[in-house]
């Protein structure tokens, strides 16, 4: 038996065509969505992955403007940047390019950006709304892996998944989205006795750690479903995390790595912009409608 | 073999002493932590809860003022109640006590709770920072709960877990905080095939559901810990989620219901209250030392 393999960019295409006919309407209302990227420093490791974004925003009818400052900017000079970012209503959403100089520390830059304008769904108000199961602006990867799991004939309801990898940003937020659907959920990593004991319990199996190779075939129950987050670079290739030849002859789904979860990732950022959007033009409106007190 | 009753009274007792001494410091700073309690309409319901929260308030070295307002009070009158008690220097912790009347819709109104008087743990933001490991303020039943297990011999890492119930406020917060001690973590609720698949290879159980009974002895791996969250009436007696009898026969270590997880709850409601001033301190003197932007 070999794995269905799951088609990552026709996934992607379809939520970038609901997000441009979404973001048309609000362009009509006067609320072009629209996204800002700050770099700082040197982008060469950001700057494929900042292009990427800027295509996918063109094709879904989000403006994109991406900025680059240089590495001695003050963490205070980036604070007084992303307030006035926070409180330009033309800007939606604010995306900050990884990796940051090191006087930068990562999550309290991610804390100023305004929760309504947190598209990366990085807030931890974001993340606690996926634990309210109401998803307000979800963290973009997470989001996208569970998507690609609800496109399958499967039904989730009672689902037994097996997660590996539990970061704030990834596994974490999978495992609750998947709880909101009604999935049982194990959460597995680097101290777990048996990661394999888990796995071949599970009819699907996110990994999201970073190692390749570190799911192989005799991991899976046959006809599971293996939706592969990892991103890594072996002799010059990208790979997943799963071991994709011994995987795919065992699993009855399986997301390649590039073509999987990473186009999927770029179209939820877009499908976030739109949301952010909607949430600052009704936020507006009620600033105006609440006039009574 | 019989299991080990575990004492949730002296475990809170402990957590009491050390509350009572960080108030007092606090006090001698100038910084007495208070509690404020909010019950609208009729409180028959939570009156018994909001007398034992008093108790150990005082107990603990925390004042503890108990609002009531009539039912009839609009949500326009209580946000605005809540934003006098967010402004307020002098008031440390808001507790909002439930039931609430049907026009005031519970989660709206925790939100309205500053995050840094979020002595419950109930807001978005909250719970976002469980997911991120860095425990602010927990919901108290779930770290309350977690508490327990530490106090066993027992190492957490690598332990597999199984948490019965998903609820956001009880269920996921365990499971969170679990996986941040290093624990491999499950979570099952009313649409898992087969919670005792999963209990039986869990090394402890967390059971928060609120039905009498719905753990046996059969469904434990022998030795393992049970914490039993649930607070049930049968019988006008009060009993947990676990049948204890058979349950107690088969763990190696239980808590009792009343006098289990209860009593360490409210425990952490104060050792909350005490977390929450210490960061009201600290907020107001950044506040003060940046002048230089």
């Amino acid at each position: 038996m070999s794995a269905t393999i799951i088609d990552g960019k026709a996934i992607a295409a379809n939520i970038r065509e609901d997000v441009a006919q979404q973001a048309a309407k609000l362009a009509e209302k006067g609320w072009q969505p629209k996204l800002v990227s700050l770099s700082v420093g040197d982008v060469a490791a950001a700057e494929l992955y900042v292009r990427n974004q800027q295509r996918t925003a063109e094709s879904a009818g989000v403006e994109f403007e991406a900025r680059n400052y240089p590495a001695e900017t003050s963490l205070e000079q980036l604070t007084g940047i992303i307030q006035g970012l926070n409180a330009d209503p033309r800007v939606n959403g604010i995306i900050i390019q990884r990796p940051l100089p090191d006087h930068i520390p990562v999550k309290t830059f991610q804390k100023l950006v305004h929760p309504l304008k947190d598209v990366e769904g990085m807030h931890p108000a974001s993340i606690g709304n996926i634990v309210y199961n109401d998803l307000a602006l979800g963290p973009c990867t997470a989001v996208a892996a569970v998507e690609i799991l609800k496109t399958l004939p499967i039904d989730i309801e009672g689902l037994n998944v097996t997660v590996i990898g539990h970061s704030e940003i990834v596994g974490k937020p999978i495992a609750f989205l998947l709880m909101g659907l009604g999935a049982t959920v194990t959460v597995c990593h680097h101290m777990t006795r048996s990661v394999a004991m888990h796995s071949r319990a599970a009819d699907a199996v996110f990994v999201a750690v970073g190692k390749p190779g570190l799911v192989t075939g005799e991991m899976l129950k046959p006809g599971c479903a293996v939706i592969d987050i990892g991103i890594n670079r072996v002799d010059g290739k990208t790979v997943g995390d799963a071991d994709y030849d011994s995987c795919k002859d065992v699993a009855g789904w399986i997301t390649p790595v590039p073509g999987g979860v990473g186009p999927v990732t770029v179209a939820m950022l877009m499908s976030n912009a739109v949301h952010a959007t909607e949430m600052q033009m009704n936020h507006y409106r009620d600033a105006f409608a609440r006039t009574d007190f």
